[in-house]
């Protein structure tokens, strides 16, 4: 951060940014505000965005520039909503982009099962914690949902590391106690002390010094059904019912993981689920490839959503999540990484892998079918619903004021920049639309272009200095 | 680039590099050379590449460290083949990653054509080739195989930037004459006038000032067989046959187009360009997708290759190139990023597609459909694989000295950066190996990782400094 080209505001005040913004109301509907005002409250709110043309817009401009409180985005820049991770584990992050090339069971029993039994060093978790909420917030994600592990301890290290940095988060500390499916050192002894575990991790946060805005929340966290023990899924399921928080697990990712679901419990991952009382207006449950017609209509019924997660389809889920057909038909839905089954910490990356895993849905892949044989048409998103769902999506899945441009929004957002030093973004003056900007934006935008993170109207990520003091 | 930290070998002199090398000999080979000592002429090309344990290490370390001439990547840099991007569209830079969202007809002749047929504005050409070139080598793409278009003057212009800025190229005259499939403002005149102006382009070529050395060759480049009247593709075919220049085109890439020369010709596109002499050992036909097995054993036999663009397959060709099948079966190839088509100029990008394109085709994408009906199996590659496309495989295809790290060979490289500012690749030194490395760099590396880009021994783009002078 070059500090002697940045001049924040000064906290505690209200300011107005002056720029250009992009974000998306709707899957099918891109909003620019082309020079607009957004307001910022003293509380990291957004008090209001006054449009170029509005008659109050020069007063207000006026106004915040008087008491040096406003700041305007150069040319190049734009504001973005801050990006929605829904989908991360964290304790993953230290074999990201590696061992992809091992078959799945060997992935989880001889990477990943005994990386994540570390954490109960509080010590190695806060030297993994530590740059992963960097490295996210420097990648634009200003929200993420985490599972942790099976320790207080390392979770609440992660939930310390986001309040430090500024990251709003849902953390959620992972239950599984099925001894078939998981290692005998690295589960739960029991269901009650799963479910114990997990009301005394729902504690920890709240009484978290610095927590009381709720910028860390916790998350019911049963890994997925193969690996708990129905009284473990009950369990936590009342504590859901009674308490109202977050719940996240896997749902129908796989061929065997569903087929394993149908056959132990007799009914499909998000029946069980809701019968468990795990299925709310507060759940997002992972992947979600293979639901019926059926489940989406109890999810859509519910307000439960799904955390899509494109690039980590390719590799583990035997097929991709038919995203544009679950959307219409009222299916709630935000954008994950899925780290370390997907490999990429960049929102970006998540949203340009989404858009690919429609055409090769809608499309079809193999030459060797027939024409009509290849592909299910109708399946294909464009740019636009990428960007809503890594954003308003995201906000609407995870029932928080967040994801838009917008009063009464948290002040969550990111500031691009095309003219980085190693943006890959080539605009075109004369020929590009501020449309066609945010095309090329979302196609080519890298954590290289995220000159600055905002979290709660706090500047929590500054690449570089983009904003000028115009008082 | 920080000058005061950087202090380049002094050029026309021999020089070593002590430094740990990645590259891919075979396409299931990962070659790791730790600690080696690579030896590079006073001609740009590597004499040898001494392994640490190599007697001969210390003394040729000390005879170069004497003259001033040993350099030494640090810690978390490493050195690998320089990225070869076999099939790029150059006039279409200024719309990559824009009118993604459009059908493929209004794309060419509402976007596409209309922009490449401003090239006969020299002045215009130059506004775009220059950062084109700039920017392909920051994201270390040594060597690229262009597609230009149909003006002398712009190509030429093309050819300029890549000699003044030392990128490796192979710049194409674009060739389309058909009336029925081009615009009247965007086509030949004439079959004679085509074949006319590409044999003049391949002497402008030769009489560029400073190609002495052929750091650019000229392609024949019909643009594809619908676009091209018979007597073109001949005339070409012919030139091909007595000037044993490269030869570059589109082939099989959708159902339309398989099926239109299915139709026009009575056989498909590879066999009609053989039979029109465009098929020989130093031909590249981009995409591929739907070749026959007869088509793949006609390649193969001939030497010729064909440029995967696995981003551009999900969205323009129907379906994806099944690299692995046509390697097993022995047919060249290499990886290109096909801008616009691709809306990625990172062969990074191209290469995490190109895994992604394949798990595609293994596993299937449908989840409506039994899991015994998705997927072909047996199509998965991995990192090393991808890696070997972008780097040896490429430089087999374009018939070039370049692509691996060994005696003989080119120094076309670049330097990775793993602590780069903006670096996504996360190294955990105790528990990733060296071929971890690697593979996070091919899941991870971007544009920011690329701090050296050297083209035949010249230091060509440079992000930073990472070079010490150790004498």
């Amino acid at each position: 951060m070059n500090s002697s080209l940045f001049s924040p505001p000064t906290p505690g005040q209200a300011w107005a940014l002056q720029c250009t913004a992009f974000d998306t109301p709707r899957s099918d509907a891109l909003r620019v505000q082309v020079d607009a005002l957004v307001v910022v409250s003293s509380t990291g709110v957004i008090e209001s965005v006054i449009a170029r043309d509005d008659p109050r817009w020069a007063g207000e401009r006026a106004r915040h520039a008087a008491t040096g409180q406003l700041r305007e985005l150069p040319e190049g820049s734009y504001l973005l909503p801050g990006l929605i991770d829904v989908h991360v584990h964290a304790p993953q992050w230290p074999q990201m982009g590696k061992a992809l090339d091992v078959p799945l069971a060997d992935w989880l029993q001889r990477n990943t099962f005994p990386l994540e039994a570390r954490y109960g060093d509080e010590a190695f978790a806060e030297s993994v914690y530590r740059p992963l909420v960097r490295h996210l917030l420097a990648n634009g994600t200003t929200t993420a949902m985490y599972f942790g592990t099976l320790h207080d301890g390392g979770n609440r290290v992660l939930a310390e590391q986001c309040l430090r940095q500024g990251q709003r988060a849902l953390v959620g500390r992972v239950a599984m106690d099925e001894p078939s499916q998981c290692p005998e050192f690295y589960r739960d002894a029991s269901a009650q002390a799963a479910i114990e575990g997990t009301e005394a991790f729902i504690g920890t946060l709240a009484g978290l010094p610095g927590n009381a805005g709720g910028l860390v929340l916790p998350v019911i966290t049963p890994r997925f059904i193969p690996s708990c023990t129905d009284a473990l899924l009950e369990g936590l399921g009342a504590l859901a019912q009674r308490t109202g928080v977050h719940v996240q697990t896997h749902c129908s990712e796989s061929d065997w993981a569903h087929q394993h679901v149908l056959e132990r419990t007799g009914m499909t991952d998000a029946h069980a689920l809701h019968r468990f009382g795990l299925l709310t207006r507060r759940t997002v449950v992972a992947h979600a490839n293979f639901l019926t017609p059926e489940d989406v209509a109890l999810m859509a019924e519910v307000g439960a959503s799904v955390a899509h997660c494109p690039l980590s389809n390719f590799y583990f889920a035997n097929s991709v999540f038919p995203a544009r057909s679950g959307h219409a038909r009222h299916m709630g839905m935000g954008l994950g990484s899925d780290i370390s089954g997907g490999y990429s910490p960049s929102m970006f990356d998540a949203c340009r892998h989404a858009i690919t895993a429609s055409y090769a849905l809608d499309e079809g892949v193999d030459p060797d079918l027939p024409s009509a044989q290849r592909g299910r048409h109708d399946a294909r998103i464009d740019h636009v619903f990428a960007l809503w769902l890594a954003t308003a999506a995201g906000g609407a899945a995870l029932d928080l004021p967040i994801g838009r441009i917008e009063a009464g929004q948290h002040f969550d957002a990111i500031v691009v920049d095309c003219h980085a030093p190693d943006s890959n973004i080539c605009i075109w003056p004369g020929s590009d639309s501020p449309a066609d900007v945010l095309q090329k934006i979302i196609y080519n935008a890298t954590r290289a272009n995220v000159a600055q993170t905002w979290v709660q109207g706090a500047l929590v990520h500054c690449r570089g200095a983009v904003l000028s003091n115009l008082s």
